[in-house]
């Protein structure tokens, strides 16, 4: 059961010293060696210790929903249809909820057809199912620079070769697209499909332009290449506006992932994949291997919601809320960090911050937790290295006076750092000392 | 984007007839390719059609469940717990339902730690994540034959190459594993784990004999060869027998998978496996990828349920209601079909039925559809093309009477087909005349 290829053998003898412990650390797939450590439990442990404010996290803050509502719509659907609420379902998804999703996605334009949606364990196992059924081994995926962890994650264990390109704030740069597509086919790599969030980016916070898209979706077209274009912050701007979906350029070229997870609720774990026909039909055999189907509690729970509650309010209570902590955090920005840059977003969850030059956002962060505060390394979004001297704060989870504390805190931790450069010329004194640790790289 | 490498390239033109309208057959990874069409939604279209006496899916009849107690305690859940119930979670699964899981399979004779468990979307996903951390495409798995259908799609997806060994009324025969072990260690594949349901298995019907069970273990620990034990039956012994689990002979070797959707309800997709630590540590990383975290609604649903409610008492009601159905298959069968064999099942949802000779299980299933009743045909239970001569027959889902009345329209099936064995020499005239079509090989 030992060395049964060459590259998980190199990995295994590169990690053996960690792994002595584990008898069965020779079987396992070269895909299992190559999931990276994500940090989210600690995060998570960190970020339940009351005393830490947490920058770090994209929970959305759903303390406003509707719970007196909620507990007797579930209680109805319980008591009045339990056994069918209960009961195992189809790979696709309820065709009821997907009805409720073709109205959900009509407010971003799109139109499209119950039969293109499959209904999904949030929005990450469609990510998770696009990449199976379209990335072999060594594969290549193009995806926007930062981008999404989660994505990253996934494209990570299918073993893809992610090409970065690089965005502005008007979002992923077409010119830079079709570069890197042509670049790719003369050198002979095969493009599974470009990985994009164009709506209040993550965790860049901008929008891909309205002159843009339809260029990426024509650059796609003409390189014969799918688009994914995942779109969970696309109902949260923060003045009611609505961007176009890619979809709408070209159906025929674009996987679309929509979640219910940051406009309602996460516990419930129901997003969806909108796809070509015949990609969709792949998906639910995908769909079928992997969980059967997904839950019915959640999906007739969302369903029940969405036709009797005015949901297009909450999700506008939401903006309303959202919005007031993008102003509390950039405010303290303004205030406490006037020494880095950041965008203003117009939307979604995040603020992309440029640090000092010669910190190092992934080396300051354990120092920054013993100041009790957290936030993501620039590192995380890149799969190449790139982004130590940025870092993703989160306005979305803690009240605002949190993030004004929070960001104080930050600042508190950037001045020290910045002393240590001058008197040092680096603040990464781990680096120099050789002994650096894993990083906190959270989702 | 065409032609990345010769598998996929021959699977590609092997079946370009049926895909020219798919644009992107090309870009699909091998194993999108390998994923066999399931026929899971034909099926639940059939069942769910009123006429048709389906003895084929494996739903669990709920309708029993205490739907008054469920609604209260769920109103109550989301009153008082509301935000936390509606949050994201942890990628290992909620501790408090872990406890509860560890009391779940204390009923078994379990003893382990609730950082070993790792909660999954329904066992399903379980298994899903068990072979995407284990197998390379190539690797081998040995499955008990027949072995659950949804394990072999997994299996299939993940390009495993899966090796049979016989089963007996006594369950997997320990020689047979012995020697097929060693045949393959000296041929040089290795083996990544074995995969058995030793409880009223899925389809045979039987239990793993007492006596076998330490041998199974002791021949797993021998070759160094991990067991996946998939247990969703185990509970539900007619005469309130319990059967000690693998797990318990050497926690070491043996990853155990529980669901509650057979216990309870398969509704909220929550199941859960218990493995090494380390091996649990991989399951995370691959959880947090596919899915981020199990819903949380269901979690603490199911965590509540199991505190305050006599979930044992629900399980002793399944208990006598699907023997009265188990009791209704076989008298039925002693009636109408005594020219075939069965076994009589001491517990879980199913009885495995071998036909007359000269019939083909696959090729009769459109007849019998035709006539209103639905079977498993025993070839979904193989992946080297055996089975024809059985089905599968499962008396879970309808009641009594219609277990009855399916069985007798299956004996005016399975008479006509003797009739034209009898006169062609075959039943199977599809295939007699060159024109066979895919069958319906259901989960």
């Amino acid at each position: 059961m030992s060395g049964q290829n060459s590259i998980s053998s190199k990995i295994a003898s590169a990690a053996a010293a960690g792994t002595r412990l584990d008898p069965w650390f020779d079987a396992y797939a070269d895909r299992a060696l190559g999931m990276k450590q994500s940090e989210t439990r600690s995060l998570f442990a960190v970020a339940n210790r009351p005393e830490v404010v947490s920058l770090a996290g994209g929970m959305p803050n759903i303390v406003g929903l509707p719970l007196d509502f909620l507990a007797d719509m579930t209680a109805r659907l319980i008591r009045e249809r339990g056994p069918q609420l209960l009961q195992y379902g189809g790979g696709q998804g309820e065709e009821e909820l997907r009805e409720m999703i073709l109205e959900v996605m009509r407010a971003e334009g799109i139109r499209a057809h119950v039969d293109n949606i499959v209904v999904t364990t949030g929005s990450q196992q469609a990510l998770d199912l696009v990449t199976q059924i379209f990335v072999n081994p060594g594969d290549t995926i193009v995806a926007e620079a930062p981008s999404y962890v989660g994505a990253l994650g996934v494209f990570r264990a299918y073993q893809a070769n992610v090409v970065h390109v690089p965005m502005d704030a008007d979002g992923m740069i077409p010119q830079a697209l079709d570069e890197t597509l042509t670049r790719l086919a003369a050198e002979g790599k095969p493009v599974k499909f470009i990985y994009t969030v164009p709506n209040f980016h993550n965790p860049g916070g901008v929008c891909m332009s309205d002159e843009r898209r339809p260029q990426v979706v024509e650059i796609a077209r003409r390189h014969h290449v799918l688009i994914l274009e995942d779109n969970p912050y696309g109902m949260l701007g923060f003045d009611d506006q609505v961007m176009r979906p890619l979809q709408t350029y070209d159906p025929d070229v674009v996987v679309y992932l929509g979640s219910f997870s940051k406009t309602f609720a996460p516990g419930y774990r129901v997003g969806w994949a909108l796809a070509p026909h015949a990609v969709t039909q792949r998906l639910v055999l995908a769909n079928e291997n992997a969980v059967l189907s997904p839950t019915k509690v959640g999906q007739l729970s969302i369903a029940e919601y969405l036709r009797t509650y005015d949901w297009m309010a909450q999700i506008k209570e939401y903006r309303s809320m959202y919005k007031g902590r993008r102003d509390a955090m950039v405010g303290a920005l303004a205030k406490y960090l006037p020494q880095c840059e950041w965008n203003v977003p117009e939307g979604g969850f995040y603020t992309w911050v440029k640090i000092p030059d010669g910190l190092d956002a992934k080396a300051m962060l354990p120092r920054a937790t013993a100041k009790l505060v957290a936030y993501v390394s620039g590192t995380a979004f890149y799969m190449d290295g790139q982004g130590s001297d940025h870092l993703r704060l989160s306005y979305c989870y803690p009240p605002e006076e949190s993030i004004v504390e929070g960001v104080r805190r930050l600042a508190g931790v950037i001045e020290s750092e910045q002393e240590l450069v001058g008197l040092f010329g680096t603040a990464n004194l781990r680096k120099r000392a050789g002994t650096e640790r894993p990083g906190t790289d959270v989702v």
